[in-house]
């Protein structure tokens, strides 16, 4: 058959598409962005070791959907999922109310499939992750944003909002809170305010979605009880993910709830089950290493976090602000207000060099708009104190900010 | 903090909603549904020696979204793809036309996402794929059946449907066919019927979305070019799986289709990307072993296919009519028009023994209604031959049918 007129799929496809995607070209020079790891930290032989083990006892289980344990996902790994929850986080769940996702990404989509529509209300930290904001962004839904302050969302803040929205008639379809590690500021949410959030949400109807996808790496290795545990399960849809404690590229994550809500969750995940290969290892791995691997990680990465904090009070000076993180792999910077960070990150960007300008993980443009997030977990300590010397050359080139800089030789 | 009264989700809940899923309790004993594989064909030994190999030399990426290849999927993987349907099916692409999707349940999730809003007509062959056939009902998508004979899609009755669209002002968003392995029938579509298929399809302005999901398992081993081959890659979305050749747990689909329309899909692929260790295994695997494994699995396929005829000709006699597929892993069983196949369905589950009734796979319920469908690929020879006289007598009891039972003794 002969080359035809080029197909015009235009008049087809669907309203409200997401702008095509562009080639990926290789990651910048200086990446910090994205939620990537440690690269030293990958427990390789480890895990080669796992996938060994499972595949000999267990490899012709692949032969079907769901191995040998249903929909819900690999069984002994949701089983070491419901003892580490029980242990870290305080969650008493059954291993049957526990779903296996494909990343916490694929339990973000679910959640919102389950609960919203074009035209509903959610209350979100006012500064919170740019890829959950982008979904309810996309999905047509008012995104109401919430004042953080030192320990986590502000109780005070979060009782206006939902009076207001009460006073309205609204009755917003969830909370969504990123309580322990909070994404971008590092916070931990004390256990008093988890209390005072719990309370605030029953008495105005509203569920909790709560995302600990970060809330296995805190330098201090303890945490509150999550805000699962302490409602007892009611009302809260708990998430969380392996991406940030083994491996991103993975794509393990979880969802937490009671079988009410879990079974229709379930009964949306169209997708034939979650990888299996990854499931049999993380769930022969971490029984035996998660528990030693978790520290030497969080080690590292606070390693990394001191270096990065180190290059910027040298680089930037007092320009520079930032609260040190209880955890996680970022820190949350604000320079001076003369600094558009949207421009600053348009401009850094063409010399290599990637970070999250703040207006992309703010719902309040005006507090975002000099700030900016750095992921600090991928990059060596040289290459982070050359990516920030970099960053402070395009800062002081466009915006005059630092006002002078430390490292000129590369300028 | 104390329990609460239980939270009342329901008035939360977006509308048009699955119904919820049920708990799992383990395959039934008879189990003839579900796109199982044979258990001694996982090619266990060489999936962990992949494993080794390429977590070896590339583990570390893992710290990565996407290791080093970016949101389309691991690259060796989409270049093993980019080679074997070159070779296979004609097809030839760029590995950057091609994305690795979660199984290609993903992929038709994701191609219903880029063309279809409630409303919109697509035409289906009228016996197809029970999960297309549930997804689009659950999208509010007019499916027009297209009927088949022993070339497959009939061009005739495809004209009509196109045409009689036509003159009432409807485009169809899509042509769903399964042209190689037909899902449930078993037919492959002939040279020269893909010829008018893809005609037609031009002259209306039609895609055509090509689920190939089975076509690696025909018994010749040889089979006529894509339909995305023929019409050299305009008008036509292709997917492919790994689940039928390799194993349906690891899930890995793919979608091959022009960059203007695969970056609208990868746009629409939130899910981080498809799990890096099954792109990383099957990538170090399938240059290596997949040409010599294929025919290994499809001559124990065909012996097991052989083996569930042989059942049904001794259980059922001349009750049960069918025509031996050109590949794949189901068997289409017509039975006298006496027999409803739902109500046979449900009897049998009820003993154990799980079958797919015809109408869950037509959208012509009549035509449906004796029928069913039979995955042979799972069970041992001993299993099928067991399952089949159980099938029979529980057949016997509610229709009569077949009149004499060869097999009394479980009765």
């Amino acid at each position: 058959m002969t080359a035809a007129a080029p197909f015009d799929f235009a008049a087809l496809i669907a309203p409200g598409q997401p702008p095509p995607a562009v080639k990926w070209t290789g990651f910048p020079r200086h990446n910090f962005v994205g939620g990537h790891n440690d690269p030293e930290h990958v427990p390789v032989e480890a895990l080669a070791a796992a996938a060994n083990a499972v595949l000999a006892r267990e490899g012709r289980t692949l032969a079907t959907y769901g191995l040998q344990s249903g929909p819900l996902g690999y069984r002994p790994l949701r089983e070491f999922l419901a003892r580490k929850l029980k242990g870290h986080a305080r969650i008493a769940c059954d291993p049957d109310e526990v779903l296996v996702t494909s990343g916490s990404l694929q339990a973000l989509d679910l959640v919102n499939a389950l609960l919203l529509v074009r035209g509903d209300t959610v209350l979100i930290e006012h500064a919170s992750y740019g890829g959950a904001l982008r979904r309810l962004a996309r999905l047509g839904v008012d995104a109401v944003g919430v004042p953080l302050d030192a320990d986590g969302l502000r109780a005070d803040a979060l009782a206006s909002a939902l009076e207001d929205l009460a006073r309205r008639g609204i009755r917003a379809k969830y909370i969504y809170t990123i309580p322990t590690v909070q994404n971008p500021t590092g916070t931990v949410m004390s256990e008093a305010r988890r209390a005072e959030v719990i309370a605030l949400a029953r008495r105005y109807g509203v569920p909790i979605f709560e995302d600990e996808c970060y809330s296995d790496l805190v330098w201090s290795g303890t945490r509150p009880p999550a805000l699962y545990a302490m409602a007892g399960g009611e009302g809260v849809i708990h998430i969380g993910s392996f991406s940030k404690s083994i491996s991103p590229a993975l794509r393990i994550g979880y969802i937490v709830a009671r079988w009410d809500i879990l079974s229709r969750i379930l009964a949306l995940k169209s997708d034939g089950g979650t990888g299996a290969l990854e499931q049999m290892v993380l769930g022969e791995f971490c029984p035996a290493h998660f528990e030693a691997h978790v520290p030497k990680l969080t080690e590292a990465l606070r390693a990394k976090l001191d270096t990065l904090m180190e290059a910027l009070a040298e680089q930037f000076g007092t320009a520079a602000e930032f609260e040190p993180p209880a955890g996680g792999i970022y820190l949350w910077v604000k320079l001076p207000d003369s600094v558009d960070s949207q421009r600053l990150a348009q401009m850094a960007l063409a010399e290599g060099i990637a970070i999250n300008p703040g207006p992309e993980w703010t719902m309040d443009k005006a507090y975002g708009g000099s700030r900016l997030r750095l992921c600090f977990a991928h990059p060596s300590h040289e290459a982070l104190r050359e990516g920030v010397a970099a960053l402070a050359r395009v800062c002081n080139r466009e915006f005059g900010v630092p006002a002078q800089i430390a490292n000129v030789r590369g300028g």
